[in-house]
């Protein structure tokens, strides 16, 4: 598995019909659950080491359809660290007080200081997303968007956080049986939401504005990666195989220790 | 194992001397390390439980001499949680902000919403621990706190949340070898503090400062529990059966379906 296959290439226009949404880069289930495992104990140890290096940050930015699994990222690959070096942020509607500042105010307040890993469950990304599809704004306000968000997101880098951003990719059948599994188990009722159904509507229109997002702001620093989501052992392995290979690119290492306790032993 | 033997009964004079800190109720660790994980599969469950049904939160206060394992029972307890369910806050020495506002107040910011789970790494209890053993207040000051904090708790649990504090009681000898491993292993040299052992040799007014917190602050609603902790995986293992037990008896619902979604069919 080439986790670059995914990557959304800077400068590139793809169109998201040509990215298989069932894709599992030939891996069986079960041999893919055991690489899983062995991914969670590194990545559980990279983290540390990125909290004790000190550094850098990492952030991950988690967009996708409804129910294109999201929370199961959070449940499946993010509870492999530390839950102390974890911070998870979910931007729901915005409240009152976050409409009345700019787009990015509430994102700002929410990145990862370093050491940290910070996840956004949806993300800045929203506000060239529903925004748009939904005539949140004049359709001037949210076309600027894209360059500030990669401008923003510069900043970031340039201050020692890696971004890393998901588009969770499924089928329009997929999120059927998942919208109607909602709907027919008792333990997952809480789950179902009827405005997801005239999300659903707007299927197409969802589609051409994450191509849009995913076109113009894949960056360097900052890439889109499109992750095939209808099988969600091959979502959470090929998520964690990134996440190995951008947390080791960093290099981290242990600090040696302080200068003053050289040579101490404890009474 | 029975948890009640490691409560502090409301309205007790405990002293901390009478407590094994190595106890493990006849534990063997091969089969506790088994049975903690369907712990933290029934843990699992009942977070989500606890989120979908909405009523009620959970508050856990992790308290212990430095080294006691606070860091590692979110390691290995919390994480048995969806991580978007929990969060973490550790209080380190106040800011000047902080310093600038009551004690309580940066305590009430990080109070977990009804549906979550908040996990304290040290809390107000702080206020009544160094700082009254390092005179950082008059005494008057904090003799005061045991009923504000008393009263503040009352309030969380009038609100729906469930307030369960954790002792994590190691024996000296035991600090003594954890502190040294920090010395010895290049991997945990970032965690050594020289200051450490300034409150190391402060052990005997630690204790008197914990005991009279213990003894003041265990109330019927927001009880202390008394964690022996020489063996990680005994703590780990009672931590986890409390919480268990804690969460069952919330007596927690799956939500009915929406009345206007019954009967619909996903197109």
């Amino acid at each position: 598995m080439k986790t670059e296959d995914y990557l959304v290439v800077p400068g590139s226009a793809i169109s998201l019909a040509d990215f298989k949404t069932d894709d599992t880069a030939g891996h069986k289930k079960s041999e893919a659950l055991a690489r899983l495992e062995e991914l969670r104990a590194d990545l559980n140890t990279l983290q540390q080491l990125l909290y004790a290096d000190g550094r850098y940050g990492l952030l991950v930015i988690l967009q996708g359809m409804d129910t294109s699994g999201k929370d199961g990222v959070c449940r499946h690959v993010v509870n492999a660290f530390n839950p102390q070096g974890v911070q998870i942020t979910s931007f729901k509607v915005p409240t009152s007080e976050e409409l009345a500042h700019d787009f990015l105010w509430r994102i700002h307040k929410a990145i990862p200081r370093r050491g940290m890993v910070g996840i956004f469950n949806r993300s800045q990304y929203e506000d060239v997303l529903v925004v748009r599809v939904e005539n949140l704004v004049p359709e001037k306000v949210w076309r600027k968007r894209y360059g500030l968000i990669n401008d923003f997101e510069g900043c970031l880098c340039d201050n020692g956080i890696t971004v890393v951003k998901f588009f969770l990719h499924i089928s329009n059948d997929e999120q059927k049986t998942r919208l109607q599994d909602r709907l027919d188990d008792p333990t997952e009722y809480w789950k179902f939401n009827l405005a997801d159904l005239k999300t659903r509507a707007k299927w197409d229109a969802y589609t051409a504005a994450y191509e849009d997002a995913l076109n113009k702001c894949s960056t360097k620093r900052a890439p889109w990666y499109i992750i095939p989501a209808d099988k969600k052992w091959f979502r959470d392995l090929l998520i964690s195989q990134i996440l190995k290979e951008k947390l080791t690119a960093l290099n981290l290492e242990w600090p040696p220790l302080a200068e003053e306790a050289v040579g101490i032993t404890i009474e």
